[in-house]
């Protein structure tokens, strides 16, 4: 079959004919690709940025954000079979350790990760688990919520945990309106009564998110912070969710937010940088985001399959994976680029 | 009456005569003091460290951890009466705020605090409010529990906030059994079934921790964080209590925290410094917390009162102020100092 | 002033001239009256089914849904302030017992029920307390909002803690879309993503249900459990929030019940009768749910000012309170009946 | 191997030679029985009590508590080896379900129950699955704790439920000091500070649970419930966990519950019967129990290993299953009977 592979760091991607995957263990399952999301990080990958952290063998295939349609499944699959369609859980998990058992097998002490450690879904076809396959609604198309697997799924963990606490009254604002603050917009609409307020620099952005549901749109341009204040009545939010982490993001952050507040960390680049007698005095709490579990993509795709959450994609055929991540890199895609069969 | 007080920053404090604090207001309470505990904070006061922040205006009577007799009360108070052995909550609260309505008084958007910015408990009397007395067990003594009013109160609330997550298997590191570590200790012996880490540099206080309780001791002398993660499975902790937050601590105190842990920040003093792409990449978290609210104060005399918490205290006559924090300034004291009448 | 008053069971309420009354207490506010909502329970008081469990002495003014302006304040009230649009919680709780101090002040040991066992809103004004007013967004009219008081406010209350373990794709099936019902459908869509199945015995009823949002209507007529148990897949709902309680209602509601589901029990009059190795086997719960606290209506009263939560009203002059009860009892009314000054 | 059969009901159970369990699926574990528990459902099966529910094929083999050590493991196994010392949960369960997958395997839609309905314990060899083994403390033996994988579990799981809302203070009513409620007690003073009253009509089981910890002993001959609402201010208990479920155990334990109380159902036999308008006007809850999950059975192994869950055992050799069945039936059993190879 055909796949789109790391040859190298700092090197180009390119295509290649490989065997395609094989059955081989009682939980294997195998998708043909329907759509395969073209992310920064593939960018970072090959500038090698996570060569050691990954420890990845090269040549591999990369993509990590998948779906599609089930192709083959091992013995003991219970939950898919032969064409349904499917999203993919970007992890592979054991389903045997501590965290798997509580349901939180994002923190699996024994996880692959197609795509970053080992073979991904730039390809006609992705070996992954039945762990991994979710059922997708018969309304929604693999190559439209590909981009949901990773970018949305993180989006969306973040989202539901902090609307957890938000009631009717608090306000949130989102750092951030880019690919991962568009669907934590339309989560936390979903899930919350809360006011949202979207911060960021793009002016479209902030435009763009107002359109979709926030109550109001802050274009970060020096005063920002005083704006938030201004509309949160002096005392800040109860709610920050940072999807952006760098560029003095975490500074502004904090001081948006309220007395016994959340900051939810999800973008990242610079440092948290916080005096603990600030932390104490306003006993505020900084909250770690990481992708999301299984059952949140299983939410997610509810709510995607209820039109509650969107996403505008560009498609690309899959060997046109060169255009796609040059214009990713010149910030000519809006929404998120999509490797198509 | 008798009262102690400050009339000069960079100066001692002095003894003298004031007006007894009478009833005013319908929720007004007087306490006559039976026990006043002498803190940290109190020299901190002296050295004009919180003059900006409190606004207080000198002369003024310091003191803020108190324990005694209910002497007055005003015409709507119920929950106390003449003679009713009290130890007192250290802010006076509105009642009527968000913070309050929703049992979050720490938070109170109108509160005072006596001994910082208004009349303290170095005196024969306090004034303070029935929203802030709590009655405590025949059997306890208020000069035995005055320290717990603040001191005490903070590591409850740190030490029963952490708990709730702590499951039998799971391990809490706790960084610095001084005062607090050590109530922390026996509080969260009191709730949970979970392993105690204790940490700290004096091999006094290690020893003190286990005898009262803790699992293991660690000796902080540069080896301390491989230890604890030899004692952790080599994963760390899934609670770290940071008492100290200074010298360092929060850095070793990260590198102790296991996937998805939580942070407490009690201790305060340097910045919490660490990496966005660290908290995301383990989905960590950090906690403030401070002091406690007036359930938590309930909750812990009801510790006390159980003898699940002991505090070893060095009592002097009010007049012995002065010996009082000359030993406390220059580490003499074991536990914790008390002014009784 | 005028007020409506029970001068005896079984007797027509009778309206008479009565003193204003006046502040005598720190907290006490004194409201005048925009908007005084007739309730069901006014009839039974009527009929005698209060009088022993309310004690209070005839004659009394009735009325415990109350809106209107804050008309004079006491000498420690900050929270409002006079000429202040508010609504009335309909407990006066006394802000000192552990409930209270808590932030679940329904459960006040020393709490006054105005309109039940003390004077109420049919009348020019109310004496009631600053810790039981509300302000109201501009917005909002007294007499729009005034049922929200009690009934609307028992409607949130339950919803909201139903609403917190809703997930996207869980199934909650309403039963009852009367005027508590009616409610409870909005503040679900309000706060969670969960799929609504509403039942109850009236097509119209049903009908106005999705007009507003429910997701599936069932007119119960003998084969509802069938029609739920299909629209959920074959294994309940994972919430049953049952508005109605008689009838049966608990019997059919508990068969529409998942495997670990939640019961919500709001409407009231028959008995919940299950065998105890049906609540084991399938480990479903109960859930008991009374009125809501003061910080349920300030929250209430920010879904209503965002117009998320509508009622429709229909208003009749003080003096026409017979028309208002007789045209209750006769079922002529829709939505909820006000007077108004 | 040697297994102990049901061959018929209301007949004896044959002790018979049947081939030895072999792995024959990748998740498959055999254990070789080193103790299977004697429990009071073995005896309802040989009634028949649950052919119909279980339909469960003659003959096969009982025995639902069971420890040993793992013998063989199929080609997926990663969590135990060939030697581990195991408990084994009493379901096997599918991983990946909804209620798999969020940690609540419990509820899995398509478990097995060895021993119930399909081959048990009661033999040399037993087959399961690498998501129902958990490896025990060295120190623990599998003939020791055998009885914690299914009655202990239950007790586990309703204590540890009920414990995550009691706060000291609070009371916790324990009805019935048997085999669970002497697990609950232990549990509950492992995880909270509660105070606790252990109600039961056996004067020695009473005067057991006062010597492992119950704060308050209640013999129920009459006077029961006043004397518990004596020991609680005349409030009642905020939670009350009852093991008996029978006998008029619920409504003497209804009214021993505070309002806005929890109803822990964990034994069974009567209905929960109670008036709509009581669980209202009281705001108290219903809570079904049913086993524990497998993460329940990690953290009871934790407290087994450290102490503080001990459990009187009486033990019989697998040939003399019959004298321990009928030792159970006449009520000669003082804790569990367990069979030992």
């Amino acid at each position: 079959m055909k796949a789109v592979q790391v040859v190298g760091y700092h090197e180009n991607l390119r295509m290649t004919e490989v065997p395609q995957p094989q059955v081989t263990g009682p939980f294997d399952v195998i998708v043909r690709i329907g759509g395969a999301g073209v992310c920064r990080t593939d960018i970072h990958i090959l500038e090698g940025q996570w060569a050691q952290k990954s420890g990845v063998t090269l040549p591999y295939t990369i993509g990590h954000e998948n779906a599609g349609w089930v192709h083959a499944v091992g013995s003991a699959v219970t939950n898919v079979a032969e064409g349904d369609k499917v999203i993919v859980h970007p992890l592979i998990t054991c389903g045997l350790c501590r965290a798997c058992r509580s349901g939180d097998d994002v923190h699996c002490s024994a996880s692959q990760f197609p795509g970053i450690d080992t073979h991904g879904g730039y390809a006609e076809y992705l070996k992954t688990s039945a762990r991994s396959v979710v059922r997708i609604d018969d309304a929604l198309e693999p190559a439209d919520v590909a981009a949901l697997a990773d970018a949305g799924l993180t989006a969306y963990h973040a989202a539901a945990k902090a609307a957890r606490r938000l009631r009717p009254g608090d306000r949130c604002v989102v750092i951030g309106a880019g690919g991962l603050g568009h669907i934590g917009i339309q989560v936390l609409k979903a899930l919350t009564a809360a006011e949202l307020v979207v911060v960021d620099r793009n002016p479209d952005a902030v435009e763009l998110a107002v359109s979709i549901g926030a109550d109001h749109g802050v274009v970060a341009q020096g005063r920002h912070v005083e704006e938030v204040l201004d509309l949160t009545g002096g005392a800040g939010a109860e709610v920050v969710l940072d999807f952006v982490g760098e560029g003095g993001a975490t500074r502004d952050g904090v001081a948006m937010l309220r007395r016994a507040g959340d900051y939810h960390v999800v973008g990242y680049g610079e440092n948290i940088d916080v005096p603990t007698i600030d932390i104490i005095s306003t006993e505020i709490n900084f909250i770690g985001n990481l992708v999301g579990s299984y059952t949140d993509l299983c939410e997610l795709m509810v709510l995607a399959a209820q039109g509650r959450v969107r996403l505008h994609t560009t498609k690309y055929p899959l060997e046109g994976f060169q255009d796609a991540l040059d214009d990713l890199g010149a910030g000519r895609i809006r929404g998120r680029a999509i490797l198509t069969p």
